[in-house]
């Protein structure tokens, strides 16, 4: 059934955006089951075949930690790279940097905390402590050519904290451009923040003089927000956006299955506003439902629910 | 935990807005359960707890076409009324609305189509023909001194037709207020509306004359665009947004659990904006749980699903 195109009231939203698709690696990170690693990469090629340009592969943390992705070596040797298609995978350290370096990835992600308590509980260091400790990673990283994306985690709210002061995030982030991150992806790993918070977040990056297109962001919905936030960020420029298929991975710091917005929903909402994304819908559907089946659970994502039958 | 306000960069948001909660009325009328008459007295008497200030109460269209509300009269009569709180009803003939103007009703709403396939279908009449049956209705309710609010179904997109277009729209919004209506409902009831056609139709209603407070917008989250969608209303000024308690009320022209948005997702928008709504979270946080015991099934809301716990 074709429900058309309506551009937003010549307003000047970007006409074509990136989806940063994140399923793979945080989706599934934050999944309670493990998958083999031929899933893993079908998974992985199936959403490349759907359109997707960059896809989130693996990561090299400690497997101790993220247990769920402790084959990111396997994962990595069986996934057939397509020309053009960036495969980043996240590191935590200069091992886990050599490691994919030795396996031919050319991007990678690096992981910071906006707030103090879940640098603590998540990197047991402080905020200033950690960014010390990426920096050899992202120097070595930028040397051997790759491109480098910061996380910024908690940049909304904390769900010790509270609401988080736009001046922590911009700390945080423009600590991470000097150390020559290519790109930051704005987090509101908890969900709560609404589109006040959004275009006070990215005036402030963007008045710092962080180029708007090395800003992504990334909108979890916990509390449902995740679109009208994204609606706000499109109106200020951003053209970068991480998704997860079916909404994959649910939400460790809430009492919710919510996790990332997922990238169905937010398909709708471009290509109805008729934004190119270069991904097809369908093909997305097909693979959150077929995934869905892996993990026994079906997709949260209200786009994939509703086209799925 | 205090996540805090911050308003929307400087645009002119409304201070304040009023939720139409139709959750009694629209949310159970699409749920499979039938509750009894007390529970229904309940829910409403909980609403109004929680600081709702209209909630629509019930049905008196005919008990074979929506047997969940058969028992509109009994819910009536339970209800203890709150001084200035609207209770209205829906009704769809002269009889229904002599029914409700001998319970002492003083607020109704009749239902309109906006697409000939969904009058076909739901009224067994043209859209025209529809409207011709609603004028002596608005008539002798206007004539008895009640408010009337005119819903508008399909505004968006219909499922057999696809897109609509405002002309359309605009048609029967004009014919609805010269019959008499004082409020309409502008209803996406299958759920896929994009910001850029939400635009397109407000702006012709507000551009033929009809006071923007007296235009609602009713949005469902089938693909999950609807607080997109609120937040696209917001900013044309619209005030008045029909939401059911936690997503009440399955969409019954769409393969998906989930229909009305939920209040409780609009309420962490509008809270986080700083627009004042009356009505305190967590109680309707309480009152979709208790709600979804009694109809043994979760509530849809993101935000209830995040604070239930």
């Amino acid at each position: 059934m074709d429900f058309g195109v309506t551009p937003f009231d010549g307003l000047p939203l970007p006409a074509s955006v990136t989806i940063y698709e994140v399923g793979p690696r945080d989706g599934l990170q934050n999944e309670s089951i493990v998958l083999p690693a031929g899933i893993k990469a079908e998974f992985v090629e199936r959403l490349v075949d759907a359109g997707n340009t960059v896809v989130e592969t693996a990561s090299f943390v400690h497997p101790k930690l993220v247990p769920q992705l402790a084959d990111a070596e396997e994962v990595l040797r069986k996934v057939t790279p397509v020309p053009y298609v960036r495969y980043p995978v996240l590191v935590s350290s200069r091992r886990g940097l050599d490691r994919a370096i030795d396996l031919g990835v050319s991007d990678i992600a690096v992981f910071g905390s906006v707030t103090e308590t879940f640098a603590r509980r998540n990197l047991n260091r402080t905020v200033d402590e950690s960014l010390e400790m990426l920096a050899p990673v992202v120097a070595r990283a930028r040397e051997a050519g790759m491109q480098v994306r910061g996380y910024l985690s908690m940049c909304f709210g904390d769900p010790c904290e509270g609401k988080v002061s736009v001046l922590r995030v911009l700390h945080v982030a423009t600590r991470m451009m000097a150390l020559g991150c290519t790109e930051l992806s704005i987090g509101d790993t908890i969900g709560v923040a609404t589109p006040g918070q959004v275009t006070a977040v990215l005036d402030a990056l963007i008045a710092s003089g962080i180029p708007v297109d090395s800003i992504a962001v990334h909108f979890h919905d916990t509390y449902g927000q995740a679109l009208a936030n994204t609606l706000t960020a499109l109106r200020r420029g951003i053209t970068t956006f991480d998704t997860s298929a079916g909404g994959l991975g649910g939400c460790p710091y809430a009492s919710s299955a919510t996790g990332n917005l997922a990238t169905e929903d937010l398909l709708w909402q471009l290509h109805g506003l008729g934004i190119v994304t270069g991904i097809d819908l369908q093909k997305m559907v097909d693979t959150s439902v077929w995934l869905a089946r892996q993990l026994g659970r079906p997709s949260p994502s209200r786009t994939v629910t509703a086209l799925a039958g």
